[in-house]
Protein backbone atom coordinates (compact mmCIF):
# COMPACT_ATOMS: atom_id res chain seq x y z
CA UNK A 1 0.00 0.00 0.00
CA UNK A 2 2.66 2.56 1.16
CA UNK A 3 5.01 1.67 -1.32
CA UNK A 4 2.23 1.86 -4.40
CA UNK A 5 1.90 5.64 -3.35
CA UNK A 6 5.18 6.39 -3.35
CA UNK A 7 5.31 5.25 -6.61
CA UNK A 8 2.41 7.49 -7.58
CA UNK A 9 4.27 9.95 -6.55
CA UNK A 10 7.11 9.54 -8.46
CA UNK A 11 5.35 9.22 -11.73
CA UNK A 12 3.64 12.57 -10.90
CA UNK A 13 6.82 14.22 -10.91
CA UNK A 14 8.54 12.73 -13.48
CA UNK A 15 5.63 13.96 -15.63
CA UNK A 16 6.58 17.71 -14.24
CA UNK A 17 9.89 17.59 -15.36
CA UNK A 18 9.46 15.87 -18.63
CA UNK A 19 7.13 19.31 -19.02
CA UNK A 20 9.74 21.68 -17.92
CA UNK A 21 12.57 20.00 -20.30
CA UNK A 22 10.21 20.56 -23.51
CA UNK A 23 9.06 24.45 -22.36
CA UNK A 24 12.30 25.60 -20.74
CA UNK A 25 14.72 24.63 -23.71
CA UNK A 26 16.17 28.64 -24.46
CA UNK A 27 15.98 30.00 -20.69
CA UNK A 28 18.57 31.47 -19.01
CA UNK A 29 20.61 29.63 -16.20
CA UNK A 30 18.85 32.34 -13.71
CA UNK A 31 15.44 31.26 -14.99
CA UNK A 32 16.22 28.05 -14.79
CA UNK A 33 17.02 28.45 -11.22
CA UNK A 34 13.28 29.80 -10.95
CA UNK A 35 12.28 26.83 -12.79
CA UNK A 36 13.78 24.72 -10.21
CA UNK A 37 12.07 26.72 -7.98
CA UNK A 38 8.53 26.28 -9.41
CA UNK A 39 9.73 22.26 -9.70
CA UNK A 40 9.79 22.16 -6.13
CA UNK A 41 6.51 24.02 -5.27
CA UNK A 42 5.14 21.85 -7.63
CA UNK A 43 6.62 18.92 -5.67
CA UNK A 44 5.18 20.54 -2.69
CA UNK A 45 1.61 20.63 -3.98
CA UNK A 46 1.79 17.30 -5.21
CA UNK A 47 2.69 16.07 -2.01
CA UNK A 48 0.37 18.19 -0.08
CA UNK A 49 -2.64 16.73 -2.71
CA UNK A 50 -0.77 13.10 -1.69
CA UNK A 51 -2.06 14.22 2.13
CA UNK A 52 -5.02 15.16 1.62
CA UNK A 53 -6.14 11.84 -0.25
CA UNK A 54 -4.38 10.06 2.44
CA UNK A 55 -6.59 12.58 5.05
CA UNK A 56 -8.89 11.21 2.90
CA UNK A 57 -8.72 7.73 2.89
CA UNK A 58 -7.42 7.68 6.92
CA UNK A 59 -11.12 9.32 7.29
CA UNK A 60 -12.95 6.38 5.22
CA UNK A 61 -11.21 3.69 6.94
CA UNK A 62 -11.93 5.70 10.45
CA UNK A 63 -15.94 5.68 9.16
CA UNK A 64 -15.53 2.53 8.17
CA UNK A 65 -13.95 1.24 11.33
CA UNK A 66 -16.93 2.81 13.55
CA UNK A 67 -19.38 1.70 10.88
CA UNK A 68 -18.05 -2.30 11.70
CA UNK A 69 -17.68 -1.91 15.23
CA UNK A 70 -21.67 -0.44 15.56
CA UNK A 71 -22.63 -3.61 13.56
CA UNK A 72 -20.36 -5.49 16.07
CA UNK A 73 -22.83 -4.03 18.89
CA UNK A 74 -25.96 -4.66 17.39
CA UNK A 75 -24.73 -8.31 16.29
CA UNK A 76 -23.89 -8.84 19.75
CA UNK A 77 -26.92 -7.36 21.13
CA UNK A 78 -29.15 -9.59 19.22
CA UNK A 79 -27.46 -12.50 19.58
CA UNK A 80 -27.82 -12.07 23.36
CA UNK A 81 -31.93 -11.53 23.01
CA UNK A 82 -31.82 -14.58 20.78
CA UNK A 83 -30.03 -16.52 23.16
CA UNK A 84 -32.35 -14.75 26.03
CA UNK A 85 -35.66 -15.76 24.03
CA UNK A 86 -34.47 -19.31 23.04
CA UNK A 87 -33.89 -20.04 26.70
CA UNK A 88 -36.97 -18.43 28.48
CA UNK A 89 -39.29 -20.53 25.97
CA UNK A 90 -36.91 -23.61 26.07
CA UNK A 91 -39.30 -25.84 27.13
CA UNK A 92 -42.35 -24.86 24.84
CA UNK A 93 -41.93 -27.59 22.76
CA UNK A 94 -41.36 -30.45 25.39
CA UNK A 95 -44.78 -28.80 27.21
CA UNK A 96 -46.80 -28.79 23.77
CA UNK A 97 -45.25 -32.53 23.79
CA UNK A 98 -46.57 -33.61 26.49
CA UNK A 99 -50.40 -31.77 26.58
CA UNK A 100 -52.09 -34.41 24.78
CA UNK A 101 -50.60 -36.97 27.73
CA UNK A 102 -51.46 -34.33 30.82
CA UNK A 103 -54.89 -34.35 28.92
CA UNK A 104 -55.90 -38.33 29.26
CA UNK A 105 -54.14 -38.35 32.57
CA UNK A 106 -56.67 -35.42 33.88
CA UNK A 107 -59.69 -37.39 32.01
CA UNK A 108 -58.15 -40.91 33.86
CA UNK A 109 -58.37 -39.46 37.25
CA UNK A 110 -61.82 -38.27 36.56
CA UNK A 111 -62.95 -42.02 36.22
CA UNK A 112 -65.49 -42.52 38.97
CA UNK A 113 -64.81 -46.23 40.87
CA UNK A 114 -66.21 -48.03 43.96
CA UNK A 115 -63.48 -50.80 45.07
CA UNK A 116 -60.95 -49.60 47.68
CA UNK A 117 -57.70 -50.70 45.73
CA UNK A 118 -59.40 -48.81 42.59
CA UNK A 119 -59.72 -45.46 45.09
CA UNK A 120 -56.30 -45.81 46.34
CA UNK A 121 -54.32 -46.34 43.18
CA UNK A 122 -56.12 -43.28 41.51
CA UNK A 123 -55.07 -41.47 44.89
CA UNK A 124 -51.48 -42.50 43.96
CA UNK A 125 -51.98 -41.50 40.34
CA UNK A 126 -53.21 -37.98 41.71
CA UNK A 127 -50.14 -37.51 43.31
CA UNK A 128 -48.11 -37.96 39.96
CA UNK A 129 -50.13 -35.92 38.25
CA UNK A 130 -49.38 -33.49 40.79
CA UNK A 131 -45.65 -34.05 40.47
CA UNK A 132 -45.97 -33.65 36.80
CA UNK A 133 -47.51 -30.00 37.22
CA UNK A 134 -45.67 -29.32 39.77
CA UNK A 135 -42.21 -30.09 37.07
CA UNK A 136 -43.79 -27.86 34.98
CA UNK A 137 -44.52 -25.13 37.14
CA UNK A 138 -40.77 -24.96 37.74
CA UNK A 139 -40.17 -24.35 34.63
CA UNK A 140 -42.25 -21.26 34.20
CA UNK A 141 -45.48 -23.77 32.66
CA UNK A 142 -49.03 -23.51 34.58
CA UNK A 143 -52.40 -24.39 33.98
CA UNK A 144 -55.04 -21.20 33.00
CA UNK A 145 -57.27 -20.75 36.02
CA UNK A 146 -60.48 -20.46 34.14
CA UNK A 147 -63.96 -21.76 36.19
CA UNK A 148 -65.82 -18.90 37.79
CA UNK A 149 -63.24 -16.67 36.06
CA UNK A 150 -64.47 -13.56 33.94
CA UNK A 151 -63.91 -14.79 30.33
CA UNK A 152 -60.57 -13.67 28.73
CA UNK A 153 -60.31 -14.11 25.13
CA UNK A 154 -56.42 -14.40 25.28
CA UNK A 155 -56.30 -17.29 27.67
CA UNK A 156 -59.85 -18.60 26.89
CA UNK A 157 -61.09 -20.07 23.72
CA UNK A 158 -65.14 -19.87 24.45
CA UNK A 159 -66.55 -23.04 22.45
CA UNK A 160 -70.46 -23.04 24.38
CA UNK A 161 -72.64 -20.15 25.38
CA UNK A 162 -75.00 -20.77 27.94
CA UNK A 163 -77.51 -18.91 30.03
CA UNK A 164 -77.17 -20.40 33.70
CA UNK A 165 -78.08 -18.66 36.51
CA UNK A 166 -75.98 -18.21 39.65
CA UNK A 167 -73.39 -17.54 37.50
CA UNK A 168 -72.46 -14.04 36.83
CA UNK A 169 -72.33 -12.82 32.84
CA UNK A 170 -69.84 -13.13 30.69
CA UNK A 171 -67.92 -15.37 33.33
CA UNK A 172 -66.76 -18.98 32.65
CA UNK A 173 -69.21 -22.17 33.85
CA UNK A 174 -67.40 -24.91 32.91
CA UNK A 175 -63.82 -26.10 31.04
CA UNK A 176 -63.35 -28.69 28.58
CA UNK A 177 -59.92 -28.94 28.32
CA UNK A 178 -57.36 -27.52 30.41
CA UNK A 179 -55.07 -24.19 28.92
CA UNK A 180 -51.27 -23.78 29.21
CA UNK A 181 -49.02 -20.65 29.97
CA UNK A 182 -45.58 -20.81 29.86
CA UNK A 183 -44.60 -17.60 31.39
CA UNK A 184 -46.13 -14.57 29.48
CA UNK A 185 -46.99 -16.83 26.36
CA UNK A 186 -50.00 -18.75 25.79
CA UNK A 187 -49.43 -22.24 25.03
CA UNK A 188 -53.06 -23.65 24.39
CA UNK A 189 -56.04 -21.26 25.79
CA UNK A 190 -58.52 -23.39 27.98
CA UNK A 191 -61.76 -24.72 26.39
CA UNK A 192 -64.50 -22.85 27.95
CA UNK A 193 -68.08 -22.54 28.38
CA UNK A 194 -68.86 -19.24 29.05
CA UNK A 195 -72.36 -17.64 30.67
CA UNK A 196 -73.99 -14.90 28.88
CA UNK B 1 -7.99 15.64 12.46
CA UNK B 2 -6.90 17.09 9.27
CA UNK B 3 -7.00 20.84 10.56
CA UNK B 4 -5.17 19.43 13.34
CA UNK B 5 -2.35 18.01 10.62
CA UNK B 6 -2.41 21.27 9.00
CA UNK B 7 -1.32 23.10 11.92
CA UNK B 8 1.10 21.09 13.00
CA UNK B 9 2.71 21.61 9.05
CA UNK B 10 2.61 25.38 9.55
CA UNK B 11 4.02 25.18 12.95
CA UNK B 12 7.20 23.79 11.70
CA UNK B 13 7.41 25.75 8.64
CA UNK B 14 7.39 28.36 10.73
CA UNK B 15 10.38 27.51 13.04
CA UNK B 16 12.03 26.87 9.80
CA UNK B 17 11.77 30.02 8.58
CA UNK B 18 12.55 31.87 12.08
CA UNK B 19 15.84 29.70 12.09
CA UNK B 20 16.76 31.06 8.34
CA UNK B 21 16.16 34.19 9.21
CA UNK B 22 18.69 34.76 11.92
CA UNK B 23 21.57 32.78 10.21
CA UNK B 24 21.17 34.34 7.02
CA UNK B 25 21.33 38.24 7.91
CA UNK B 26 24.19 39.22 6.03
CA UNK B 27 23.63 37.22 3.00
CA UNK B 28 23.16 38.52 -1.08
CA UNK B 29 20.24 37.75 -2.52
CA UNK B 30 21.45 35.34 -4.77
CA UNK B 31 22.20 33.15 -1.40
CA UNK B 32 19.16 34.45 -0.46
CA UNK B 33 17.18 32.57 -3.43
CA UNK B 34 18.93 29.41 -2.65
CA UNK B 35 17.81 29.59 0.88
CA UNK B 36 13.65 29.56 -0.31
CA UNK B 37 14.88 26.77 -2.42
CA UNK B 38 16.24 24.66 1.01
CA UNK B 39 12.92 26.40 2.78
CA UNK B 40 10.99 24.51 -0.11
CA UNK B 41 13.09 21.68 -0.19
CA UNK B 42 12.28 21.32 3.94
CA UNK B 43 8.86 21.94 3.24
CA UNK B 44 8.89 19.08 1.07
CA UNK B 45 10.70 16.82 3.40
CA UNK B 46 7.75 17.70 5.97
CA UNK B 47 5.26 17.27 3.70
CA UNK B 48 6.96 13.58 2.64
CA UNK B 49 7.39 12.67 6.37
CA UNK B 50 3.22 13.60 6.77
CA UNK B 51 2.96 11.55 4.12
CA UNK B 52 4.24 8.75 5.67
CA UNK B 53 2.93 9.44 8.95
CA UNK B 54 -0.40 9.16 7.19
CA UNK B 55 0.52 6.33 5.34
CA UNK B 56 1.60 4.63 9.07
CA UNK B 57 -1.91 5.71 10.32
CA UNK B 58 -3.80 4.29 7.18
CA UNK B 59 -1.86 0.65 7.64
CA UNK B 60 -2.74 0.74 11.66
CA UNK B 61 -6.62 1.66 10.67
CA UNK B 62 -6.94 -0.75 8.15
CA UNK B 63 -4.96 -3.40 10.64
CA UNK B 64 -7.50 -2.29 13.20
CA UNK B 65 -10.28 -2.57 10.70
CA UNK B 66 -9.40 -6.27 9.75
CA UNK B 67 -8.85 -7.21 13.60
CA UNK B 68 -12.60 -5.81 14.45
CA UNK B 69 -13.81 -7.67 11.34
CA UNK B 70 -11.77 -11.11 12.86
CA UNK B 71 -13.60 -10.22 16.56
CA UNK B 72 -16.77 -9.70 14.82
CA UNK B 73 -16.82 -13.34 12.41
CA UNK B 74 -15.66 -15.26 15.80
CA UNK B 75 -18.17 -13.76 17.70
CA UNK B 76 -20.94 -14.67 15.24
CA UNK B 77 -19.89 -17.96 14.55
CA UNK B 78 -19.92 -18.44 18.97
CA UNK B 79 -23.21 -16.49 19.09
CA UNK B 80 -24.65 -19.18 16.52
CA UNK B 81 -23.27 -22.02 18.16
CA UNK B 82 -23.92 -20.70 21.78
CA UNK B 83 -27.58 -20.73 20.17
CA UNK B 84 -27.39 -24.27 18.80
CA UNK B 85 -26.87 -25.80 22.21
CA UNK B 86 -28.84 -23.77 23.93
CA UNK B 87 -31.74 -25.38 21.22
CA UNK B 88 -30.42 -28.99 21.15
CA UNK B 89 -30.36 -29.29 25.55
CA UNK B 90 -33.56 -26.70 25.44
CA UNK B 91 -35.71 -29.62 27.28
CA UNK B 92 -32.67 -30.38 29.82
CA UNK B 93 -34.17 -28.81 32.65
CA UNK B 94 -37.70 -29.76 32.08
CA UNK B 95 -36.59 -33.19 31.85
CA UNK B 96 -35.01 -33.34 34.92
CA UNK B 97 -37.77 -31.74 36.66
CA UNK B 98 -39.48 -34.68 35.56
CA UNK B 99 -37.77 -37.39 36.64
CA UNK B 100 -39.18 -37.65 40.04
CA UNK B 101 -42.59 -37.92 38.99
CA UNK B 102 -41.39 -40.33 35.98
CA UNK B 103 -40.17 -42.47 38.84
CA UNK B 104 -43.24 -42.43 41.19
CA UNK B 105 -45.33 -43.34 38.04
CA UNK B 106 -43.57 -46.04 37.22
CA UNK B 107 -43.53 -47.61 40.88
CA UNK B 108 -47.11 -46.57 41.02
CA UNK B 109 -47.54 -48.95 37.83
CA UNK B 110 -45.89 -51.96 39.08
CA UNK B 111 -48.52 -52.22 42.11
CA UNK B 112 -50.04 -55.64 42.44
CA UNK B 113 -54.03 -55.40 41.53
CA UNK B 114 -56.66 -58.10 42.09
CA UNK B 115 -59.65 -56.25 41.16
CA UNK B 116 -60.95 -55.91 37.52
CA UNK B 117 -61.58 -52.01 37.86
CA UNK B 118 -58.31 -51.52 39.79
CA UNK B 119 -56.61 -53.73 36.87
CA UNK B 120 -58.37 -51.25 33.91
CA UNK B 121 -57.18 -48.14 35.73
CA UNK B 122 -53.65 -49.31 35.66
CA UNK B 123 -54.21 -49.72 32.21
CA UNK B 124 -55.00 -46.54 31.35
CA UNK B 125 -52.66 -45.11 32.90
CA UNK B 126 -50.11 -46.91 31.26
CA UNK B 127 -50.98 -45.87 28.03
CA UNK B 128 -51.01 -41.96 29.73
CA UNK B 129 -47.22 -43.35 30.91
CA UNK B 130 -46.50 -44.17 27.37
CA UNK B 131 -47.67 -40.86 26.24
CA UNK B 132 -45.17 -39.25 28.39
CA UNK B 133 -42.63 -41.16 27.20
CA UNK B 134 -43.49 -40.63 23.56
CA UNK B 135 -43.56 -36.66 24.29
CA UNK B 136 -39.90 -36.76 26.09
CA UNK B 137 -38.55 -38.78 22.78
CA UNK B 138 -39.87 -36.14 20.76
CA UNK B 139 -38.14 -34.15 22.44
CA UNK B 140 -35.04 -36.53 22.15
CA UNK B 141 -34.92 -38.06 25.55
CA UNK B 142 -35.12 -41.59 25.63
CA UNK B 143 -34.83 -44.01 29.03
CA UNK B 144 -31.60 -45.52 28.41
CA UNK B 145 -31.85 -49.27 28.12
CA UNK B 146 -30.10 -51.64 31.08
CA UNK B 147 -31.33 -55.25 31.63
CA UNK B 148 -29.80 -57.86 29.85
CA UNK B 149 -27.14 -55.10 28.28
CA UNK B 150 -23.51 -55.55 29.49
CA UNK B 151 -22.44 -53.13 31.90
CA UNK B 152 -21.55 -49.31 30.47
CA UNK B 153 -20.27 -47.13 33.31
CA UNK B 154 -21.22 -44.15 30.57
CA UNK B 155 -24.88 -44.90 30.85
CA UNK B 156 -25.31 -47.39 33.97
CA UNK B 157 -24.24 -46.62 37.55
CA UNK B 158 -23.98 -50.01 39.05
CA UNK B 159 -25.34 -50.16 43.16
CA UNK B 160 -24.98 -53.67 43.65
CA UNK B 161 -22.71 -56.53 42.21
CA UNK B 162 -23.81 -60.19 42.70
CA UNK B 163 -23.19 -63.28 41.11
CA UNK B 164 -26.19 -65.34 39.29
CA UNK B 165 -25.98 -67.68 36.96
CA UNK B 166 -28.18 -67.26 33.65
CA UNK B 167 -26.32 -64.27 33.59
CA UNK B 168 -23.36 -62.85 31.10
CA UNK B 169 -20.54 -61.87 33.52
CA UNK B 170 -20.24 -57.98 33.30
CA UNK B 171 -24.40 -57.32 32.25
CA UNK B 172 -27.10 -55.64 34.13
CA UNK B 173 -29.12 -58.02 36.26
CA UNK B 174 -31.65 -55.55 37.48
CA UNK B 175 -32.61 -52.17 37.57
CA UNK B 176 -33.47 -49.91 40.75
CA UNK B 177 -33.89 -46.67 38.55
CA UNK B 178 -34.61 -46.08 35.31
CA UNK B 179 -31.84 -43.72 33.25
CA UNK B 180 -32.03 -41.01 30.97
CA UNK B 181 -30.13 -39.28 27.56
CA UNK B 182 -30.90 -36.24 25.99
CA UNK B 183 -29.51 -36.86 22.61
CA UNK B 184 -25.77 -37.71 23.48
CA UNK B 185 -26.00 -36.53 26.86
CA UNK B 186 -26.66 -38.76 29.77
CA UNK B 187 -29.54 -36.55 32.21
CA UNK B 188 -28.90 -39.43 34.81
CA UNK B 189 -27.45 -42.93 34.09
CA UNK B 190 -29.28 -46.07 35.64
CA UNK B 191 -29.14 -47.25 38.46
CA UNK B 192 -28.53 -51.07 38.25
CA UNK B 193 -27.43 -54.70 39.65
CA UNK B 194 -24.58 -55.76 37.98
CA UNK B 195 -23.57 -59.44 37.58
CA UNK B 196 -19.69 -60.01 38.42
Amino acid sequence: MAEEKNSIHEELIDETVATETVEGEAVEASEIEGEETISLEEQLKIAEAQTKELEAKLEEAENRYYRIQADYENSRRRARLDLEASEKYRAQSLISNLLPAMDNFERALQMEVDGEQAASILQGMEMVYRGLLEALKNEGAEQIEAVGKEFDPNFHQAVMQVDVEGFDSNHVVEEFQKGYILKDRVIRPAMVKVNQ
